[in-house]
């Protein structure tokens, strides 16, 4: 836990929080903080900080916070991917968050095994204390927004526009010989990527992401489990899209 | 398992295999193969082929197996990583194998717990099925060589330059603010990639491996887990050598 995240619930004035969950327990053994002591905070969507240690008490921690003027930087990848098995989308929830997606979508697919979508894992109840604790991990706090798509048709026909910009980049991975860097342009601010389920996208399911502007970009000749595949994609994207020129002080790069 | 991996006991004669372990069970019960039925192969660290079933019978499969001339390419990646926990490591070793990694040098570091030498996660008889069932996912036959080095200072001074080529370049992972490409020459062939323990490398570690030439490379301003970081790394760094040129048929790229 390199930073702690705090929700508007866990503050009792603007500046106090007092922590008794996991967190504290965090405080308490692993940091074995002092009152004094100051820790990395950060406000659940908005700005990282610094709090300053109170008082200690039996399984309690009470803090005072000093938030940063802005939020960090969003991240400005949205991933649609085939749900997977639900031991490979366990694994990967704290992984998407500590890498950095805006938004996770969920969808089937022709190769998605129809009981997916009963799993727990899909649960918000399961899943948003481990994107939290990849948001720990990786020092942010934009938590990813969650959808689930049943039908994918629907998704990408008529939802797609109004859940991520079609201004931003749109890939499609496929596993392929050549093994290129996603090409993207000075002016890209977001992208989109879908990653297909382990059998692949289907010719049906290609086409429609072809002919709603996805560019088909190469995972290399190696095929990847859909975890390690995902975590590969997004460090190249984020890559690409730091490469075409991070936006400082919300000003727009040069064209 | 998208490719059956051979070892050169399991050859009756030059073409003729008989298996009776999980790769039968693989063979009999996910694939249900047929007499006749065609499989995708490999020979360790040798060549991809192609495999007739000639006959199944209770828990036993037969193949005749037909062989490219020559082997795929080798990983031109080495990794020096900094001994993780054990739970870590375990969930890396197929990973690294997937992603494609030709060495992998597993150091101490002043930052490593030194009851994590202790695992029998380091132990072949555990890592080395997890290195083939990666292997047999990226359908790859080369086997990671995986060494342990209790002593930092002494692999670095005077073991590193046997076991990585000290012509190629050689790169050390930092968490930076910055998140650029790994900057590879276009005649360089292999790359050794340096990945710390949790807390980081501490200061002599980087100024000794940074007098053995390893330049320091951005993981980003996020903090991620070492796996994570491992696999997102490997990636940009393959993306990296991949631009660099791809040596096609055993010719050097011209210069």
């Amino acid at each position: 836990m390199n930073l702690i995240l705090l929700r508007n619930d866990d503050f009792d004035d603007e500046e106090r929080v007092t922590l008794a969950d996991a967190r504290a327990r965090h405080v308490l053994t692993v940091l074995r903080s002092r009152p004094g002591d100051r820790l990395r905070v950060g406000r659940l969507n908005g700005p990282l900080g610094q709090a300053e240690v109170l008082s200690l008490a039996a399984g309690r921690v009470s803090l005072r916070c000093r938030f940063n003027p802005t939020p960090p930087p969003r991240p400005r990848i949205d991933l649609l991917l085939a749900l997977p098995r639900p031991k490979v989308l366990k694994r990967l929830w704290a992984q998407l968050s500590a890498i950095g997606v805006r938004r996770i979508l969920l969808s089937n697919a022709e190769r998605v095994e129809r009981d997916y979508f009963d799993t727990h894992v899909l649960e918000p109840e399961t899943y948003e204390p481990l994107l939290i604790e990849g948001l720990q991990q990786a020092q942010d706090t934009w938590m990813p927004a969650v959808s689930v798509h049943k039908r994918f048709r629907v998704l990408v026909e008529d939802e797609l526009d109004g859940l991520s910009s079609p201004d931003g980049a749109r890939f499609v991975a496929h596993a392929d010989a050549r093994h290129d860097p996603p090409g993207v342009a000075a002016t890209t601010r977001q992208a989109l990527v879908a990653i297909g389920p382990e059998g692949g996208w289907n010719a049906f399911e290609l086409d429609l992401l072809q002919g709603r502007g996805f560019q088909r970009i190469s995972l290399g000749a190696r095929t990847l489990r859909v975890d390690t595949a995902c975590v590969a994609l997004l460090s190249r994207l984020h890559d690409a899209l730091a490469s075409a020129g991070e936006p400082e002080n919300g000003q727009e790069p040069r064209p």
